[in-house]
């Protein structure tokens, strides 16, 4: 990765040398590498479009030619600011550093000079060939709305022309299954200004939900979690008493019930406390796993909603589990192999495992969390599961597991997490009857499997292209005649087999056949069945899947088919 | 009922002559008959409690010797005034009916002087011995929380001894099956006070929440319905093109959303018109059935908020239907027969059924109102379904059909109501193109068949005194071990049962298998099973039923009995 960051932040200078080049009197501020590629923000006296970027990359490419290395110049404080004296963001990171003590170096490739740390390829000439500018965007300075908007200019690099290539494929990719755009062709969701980062899930987007909600509660059951359901608006007292008031108020919806502050609730954890108080508990009760759908409301910032991804109102597919310090490993085991069974057997996602350790600003005792982090350690570790350690990275109130999927197009997407919990309770004094009859304090597993099931939905849209598997496939089979002495018949097959349980549509519109197979196809239904003359004489069915293959057979046998790809949940 | 009215108001006389005998400074107010009795109302100046009521009972009794007939006696405005110069309220009363131009009568029993109206019994030493003195209450003079408080004291009469008696019983009876104390007793749910008037579902309660959930997502799939999932907050705007903001305000929860105002929704309407909106519709698309499940807020007073009856957050199973005027009188069929289904056949209720027309303030064209009003009734008579009209009765924006179903205990409880609106549609600008090719406003339908399912799981809990259908029990069977080594085996029927989708939990706890049985009744389980050494060997199971009858019947054949019992919602 070191390389590669050279790479990119190498071509960020080039882009500014470009930049420069062209508008001289633009100023230049920071052009650091990121996860995909790079940026560089600049303020520019007469805005820019992306109509501009073909132009920057012709002047990059020229500049390159004189690239032959980057060179390394210290300089004092004095010195900097002289050079960089029309330049007053630079003149702020000059103070900001030379006040932390750092020593200032330039670096120069070519006749380009720019205030910088270092990290640079060896001979840009040669290296920095496969580089593409992709995007202007706004962004302000150090990331505060107080300051000046800037423009940022996104691009990326790579050392091969083939690497390149297959990133910018995959960007192209991923705009054509963007899920908002396949949301609408699909008709599965959509926003109104009338609630800004709430879904309206359509009746298409309400069958994956509720589909995703009987999966879980199968799994509940076999598992030994109870589902419950909670209240929306709460007290401020609740959320004293959970730290949420202190330290998550910003987020949350505020209004006033009883003429006193309440809110509605960004989280599940403090009613799931309360439901474990409605009743004495002894360690008999424990493991007690309550699972919970209610929706949560957190009041992002208006700006940072988008699509299913950054919403204010979700439903998790949330769990606390409560347990004895004796229970804790062997309820990790159990939450780490229903991870496993929903992202690796069912939806036969990749993924990986992080564990995040005490943060700085941890509270409770040092020796709980030495031994929860080697718990949660030692279990992935008997079951073979690699992981990697984020140091400091857990949340205040003990360490977690956090679960990437990995999807089709190769992006990461944070999606399960499973957290230890030994402050909440206490705060709430829950406790229970230990076996010596004294009352003890139970640990907390705060755990969702999908997470917001909003986002989840947003990345199968993306992962699948919207070609869903039958069993969450809003509509699994349409039924299309061939003309309308055909519709009695095929409306008599779709009522049968919705009996059964599948979802079935019947396309008689008075078009031709042709068309009807091509617009089904747009909705990337799973099966296209065709009903003639043929068909309602011999019984037999010519079934077109997916990938447009056709195949005969009878009602029964492909009633059977679909049904047991159904149950096995086939991807 | 005029008569049972003169018999309970005449018992009203009775009950202030025995008080104002027994509190000679007690000031009258007024004491009307009720559905199930009669009130009056006292300013006392030392409070009085339950334990006074046998005392002024016997004062009643006393009295009643005296009574032999009511006497009418006309006075004039100076005479009453003269009267009754030292009782403040009933002064109010004199010149509010002077202002109203009404005669004012006084009626006089024995040596009891009352002002009012009339409307007695002939002979009241023999009629009115079958009272019974029930409760008291406060209540503010003239409903209004501005007055003094004055206390209510609540009776019953009845013309025979066995009704009153079977009243009686039928209170103690209704006392017993309170939802509120059962709802604990069984655990179902609890409240608290962080949330007044949402209702937190323990496990047993979500179960029963989510099987009425699954059977009308069932029936929905039948009958063509299509469920969406909407949002909870909503701007002012949207309330201010559905007249909300304006008639409703007062019962929303409001709230800020990105600094403007806004509300919890207290109903879908408006979130179905959305949806509506979203594509173009025709006459083709139409009738089209959104059912939605979301939860609803209104700010109800604190003081009447009551268990499940009268609660701040709820779902109903609510939907709107989008018509064109030839459909509307098939879909209100379609209704119809949903509600038949629902309580007559599923949950055999019987049931009642009321037209409500046009009242004097509404909206519309009467013409309109008329064919609407006409539609309603020919649909019920076509069905022969009786139904009464009440007239006045129906909601501003169209007339409507109430559904009242009749308790165990013969308490009728307000429930299914299918209104019809012409208003809603043209105001949000929803609109439909026609077979002619124009413009069309859709009619909306506003249905819900249970209503509240927080209100409905609170009169399923008192009408089952919490013995639920087996479809509905939250746990079906409990396994009961004799010895500890019966643990395994029972747990491994358990097992199998609950992947074939049962409820069955195990009670294997070190004590008598008579307490066990105790237990399990009191937790009115549908089925105990008990396994001791004999069922081990046999492979035969003793299974008791919730009317304490003992069957023998292999494994296979419970299974079998049981399931079927479930898929055919045996009530």
């Amino acid at each position: 990765m070191a390389n590669l960051d050279a790479l990119r932040h190498s071509a960020a200078h080039l882009l500014a040398a470009a930049v420069i080049k062209l508008w001289p009197d633009a100023k230049r501020t920071i052009g650091p590498p990121i996860e995909d590629g790079f940026y560089y923000d600049f303020e520019f006296s007469v805005p820019i479009t992306e109509a501009d970027l073909p132009k920057i990359e012709k002047a990059m490419k020229e500049i390159l030619q004189t690239w032959k290395k980057f060179e390394k110049q210290e300089v004092s404080v004095q010195e900097a600011k002289k050079e960089f004296k029309d330049n007053l963001y630079k003149l702020e990171l000059i103070d900001e550093f030379a006040k932390e003590g750092q020593s200032l170096t330039v670096y120069q490739s070519g006749g380009y000079r720019d205030l910088c740390r270092g990290g640079h390829v060896e001979n840009p000439s040669k290296e920095l060939q496969h580089f593409k500018l992709l995007k202007v965007a706004g962004a302000y300075w150090r990331g505060s709305e107080k300051n000046k908007m800037l423009t940022r200019i996104y691009g990326t690099a790579f050392p091969t022309k083939e690497e390149l290539q297959e990133y910018l494929t995959n960007i192209e990719e991923a705009k054509k299954r963007d899920h908002r755009i396949l949301g609408k062709q699909l008709d599965l969701f959509s926003f109104n200004e009338v609630s800004p980062g709430s879904v309206f899930f359509h009746p298409k987007g309400a069958i994956i939900y509720n589909e995703l909600m009987a999966f879980l509660r199968k799994e509940y059951k076999k598992r030994g979690y109870q589902e419950v359901i909670t209240p929306t608006i709460y007290d401020k007292s609740l959320w004293e008493t959970s730290g949420h008031w202190e330290h998550y108020k910003e987020n949350m919806f505020v209004l006033k019930m009883d003429g006193k502050d309440a809110s509605l609730k960004p989280m599940n954890c403090p009613s799931h406390i309360l439901l474990y108080k409605t009743s004495l508990k002894s360690y008999k009760n424990l493991p007690l796993r309550i699972a919970d759908f209610a929706p949560l409301h957190r009041n992002e910032l208006r700006g940072v909603l988008g699509g299913l991804t950054r919403v204010r109102r979700f439903s998790q597919d949330d769990a606390h589990i409560f347990v004895t310090e004796e229970q804790l490993e062997q309820e990790l085991n159990n939450v780490i192999d229903f991870v496993k069974y929903v992202y690796s057997d069912v939806f036969k996602f990749e993924y990986s495992v992080n564990l995040s350790t005490k943060p700085e600003k941890a509270m409770g005792d040092p020796d709980l969390w030495k031994k929860a982090e080697k718990v949660l350690a030692e279990v992935l570790e008997k079951k073979k599961i690699p992981f990697k350690i984020n140091p400091g990275d857990g949340a205040f109130y003990g360490p977690k597991i956090d679960i990437q999927l990995k999807d089709a197009l190769k992006r990461n997407h944070q999606v399960a997490t499973i957290q230890l919990d030994f402050q909440t309770p206490s705060r709430f004094e829950a406790t229970y009857e230990g076996k010596d009859g004294k009352k003890h304090t139970p640990i907390m597993i705060h755990r969702a499997i999908l997470g917001s099931l909003e986002r989840f939905i947003g990345i199968l849209i993306e992962h699948f292209e919207g070609k869903f598997p039958t069993w969450l496939a809003p509509v699994q089979v349409v039924i299309m005649t061939i003309a309308d002495r055909h519709s009695a018949f095929a409306k008599k097959i779709a009522e049968e087999w919705n009996e059964e349980g599948l979802r079935v549509e019947v396309d008689d519109r008075a078009e031709s056949i042709g068309k009807k197979v091509r617009d089904n196809q747009m909705l990337k239904i799973n099966y296209l069945v065709t009903i003639g003359d043929k068909e309602m004489e011999s019984g037999n069915l010519a079934i077109r899947t997916r990938d447009n293959k056709v195949q005969t057979m009878n009602k029964a046998e492909f009633l059977n088919q679909i049904q047991k790809e159904i149950k096995e949940k086939a991807c």
